[in-house]
């Protein structure tokens, strides 16, 4: 609820010199990381792909990345399917009268202006409704529920997220009209939580909501008296084709021009909702500030890149990871890492591609130990912003991992605001992106696969 | 979140003798007033007053307390100015495009169909609004800004709820054309607080309505940056004349029907947004728990009436706390108690008229000790649903002052659901009304004013 305006504390301090003590972290509301979480939150707000908030945030965040001292600054645009949310609203209307709290998932097609009345068939898992045989849904809507919990590691959001992604194919599979899913949230608010799903090429698309943790408890509930359900669902929600999304990149030149980069990926674009504030301004805030203060202490030896990607939220249909990677894969890269978990501190480190630069990882681990961050065994995968590029140029990957005990509560809805993010966290983030950079971008020897050799 | 369909535990339990050990308390989403708070927003959810869900309500809690074993059920209708929320939406048009969660103020008037589309002027407090000359605001919608903060004894809403109350008449004076004001609310949700404003007689009725708390940070933050700030807004909700609410009524006589009784009140009607969990379904599950629980051990001397009130929520027009105190004015009571806030733990006792009872506060005192409920030396008020017949009757009155630092993040909200309320909780409340009733409702001395005489 901070509402002070912030002011940029410039972290480029090319006066210090690599022995003076470093500069007090800001953890006010103020420094690069929250003047960045702030400013897209409050001048752009959402900016869902394919939006004209998408295209007036990609020059927010040139002219931002260009005053911050980042060179080679450009947008680079790309067509997408885009999807624009519609009216919404949906009621119970049998056995008791009860209005909902709804939303449409991304690529919902519409129901019919004045609502599709229909039965509700209610599912208590994703495996219940694929038992169901084919065709007995047939002219209703299919209810699925399921109980996603809060996880410090967010690995609910693989299991629980498929109910979204694959629920709705499923259902249209068995002839559902229509699909309402409890959302893959893990908070108590009447906030529903949107996000894509995807209906697989051979099943008709149809409309697709998902209703607020209370409200779907209040499904169960009414189910568990054994009385019919109906209900009456408008999604007016709609792709639309040919949308313009885009990336944003600028680098920080490293000393050795010849050294494969380092790329640092985040996104711009936001669902509808919220703001956006940690999914994902806070990520694009956290590279930037870390990719800036790396530079303390003297210019290091590797370029360092930041990506502000396109369309990650829908970018099934082509994001602008998979833009990155065709454009740039004449480029040599090092190592690529991605922030888009939030806001809240890193606890966890993990490497991939790294181990056979056990060397480099053990200088990375000696760098995070003094902020208590744990090395786990499991792989980096970095995430969609960078996946392509990855996957091209076999690239090692370094995960920082954030707490993600609460993210599940804001992720894709309305409460995606800038309260939402502590100062202190942010700034956390920053100091540990700073400390792992500090460390590869002055990395001489070869990192990854391509520059070390297939092992 | 629990789903289980609760099973009414017989707390009449008539074959228990006055020296058997209390039965253990449920707590596990079971027993009497759990089993009220999930009927009533399961089975009929939000209860406006004046609407056919609040009528729907009546039918329901009268035959609950039948079957709870109350006597002399009967519901008792009564006229009053109804609202009626009608679609609502606003954004920030300048400097920044921005949607905004609004909801109207009860008794706001009606937006143009298209939109109110303004010069938004930014007020800090509600002083700084009241110094704005006559005339300055013409034409344009005030916001006003405050901050409530969370109290355990929920005393902020008196002066910060001033702003939702009083607010709109000042800007009306000013000649404002419209007014938006920071939830008079806790919590940090895109769920913006309703609740009634009070246009004063001499002012013009403005459409009047209130943003969530990080829309009102978002506004602020905006109007920090110093450049004008416009707004559309369309809020279509309304008065309507000749609206039915109605009190139900249940008694459980006494032994002694000559002596005066003990009126218990909560109100049925809820907002809209939510469906009225805290506010206050569970008031009523709590009142008519304790009553039959104060049948253990024995059929008390005093008869003990519960009270379900209709309309108290737009009550300024004729609640149902007038209505009963016209209807029942020639019976005699003795003492009324009140239950509307919520349902955490009952934590402080007050005493209005009893001080002159003080073997009887003593006697209550040394029943709540074991709970750890601490006597408080200010002044018991009851509430909107039995000041009328306080006033009328001069009735001593106890408030057990439940924990309200959660409850004005819910309040009036569409977060108002049952997973808010905690079935432990609940039954503290329960146990702890229970133990007064027994105390009081077996006195045979004179109670308040009227039995003991004015002192």
């Amino acid at each position: 609820m901070n509402t002070a305006i912030s002011l940029r504390i410039a972290l480029v301090a090319s006066a210090l010199s690599a022995a003076a003590p470093a500069i007090a972290a800001p953890t006010n509301g103020s420094g690069v990381a929250w003047d960045i979480v702030e400013g897209l939150t409050t001048e752009i707000g959402p900016r869902p792909a394919g939006s004209s908030a998408e295209d007036r945030a990609r020059d927010w965040g040139a002219d931002k990345l260009k005053a911050l001292g980042f060179q080679n600054v450009r947008i680079e645009e790309f067509k997408t399917l885009g999807w624009q949310r519609g009216p919404e609203r949906a009621s119970l209307t049998a056995p008791f009268a009860q209005p909902l709290a709804i939303t449409a998932l991304g690529y919902s097609v519409p129901t019919p202006k004045g609502g599709l009345k229909a039965e509700l068939a209610y599912f208590p898992t994703l495996a219940a409704l694929e038992a169901a045989p084919d065709g007995s849904l047939k002219g209703k809507v299919a209810f699925i529920d399921h109980a996603m919990r809060a996880a410090q590691d967010g690995s609910g959001y693989g299991p629980y997220g498929n109910v979204r992604r694959e629920g709705p194919s499923i259902a249209s599979r068995k002839g559902a009209a229509g699909v309402v899913i409890r959302s893959a949230g893990t908070d108590s608010h009447r906030n529903p939580h949107t996000g894509v799903t995807m209906f697989a090429k051979d099943v008709k698309p149809i409309p697709a909501g998902a209703v607020s943790n209370p409200d779907a408890d209040l499904i169960a509930r009414t189910a568990a008296r054994g009385k019919p359900m109906a209900i009456d669902l408008m999604l007016m929600g709609k792709p639309f084709p040919d949308a313009t999304s885009g990336n944003v990149i600028a680098d920080l030149p490293g000393r050795d021009p010849s050294l494969p980069i380092i790329v640092l990926a985040c996104h711009l674009d936001s669902w509808d909702l919220g703001t956006g504030a940690v999914d994902d301004a806070s990520g694009c805030a956290i590279i930037s500030a870390a990719a800036l203060a790396a530079q303390q202490g003297g210019q290091p030896l590797r370029t360092i890149r930041v990506l502000w990607s396109g369309n990650e939220e829908t970018g099934i249909a082509g994001g602008g990871g998979d833009d990155y990677a065709k454009r740039h894969g004449a480029e040599r890269h090092a190592l690529a890492m991605e922030s888009d978990f939030g806001a809240d501190k890193v606890w966890q480190v993990k490497f991939s591609r790294a181990p056979q630069d056990k060397a480099l990882a053990d200088k990375v681990n000696a760098a995070l130990w003094p902020m208590g961050i744990v090395p786990h065994e499991g792989r980096a995968d970095g995430g969609a912003d960078v996946e392509a590029i990855i996957a091209a140029q076999k690239l090692a990957v370094i995960d920082l991992g954030q707490d993600g005990t609460h993210y599940f509560d804001l992720h894709h809805t309305p409460d995606d605001t800038l309260d939402k993010v502590d100062p202190a966290a942010l700034q956390q983030n920053v100091d540990a992106w700073a400390a792992v950079l500090k460390v590869v971008a002055n990395e001489a020897g070869p990192i990854g696969m391509v520059e070390a050799g297939p092992k």
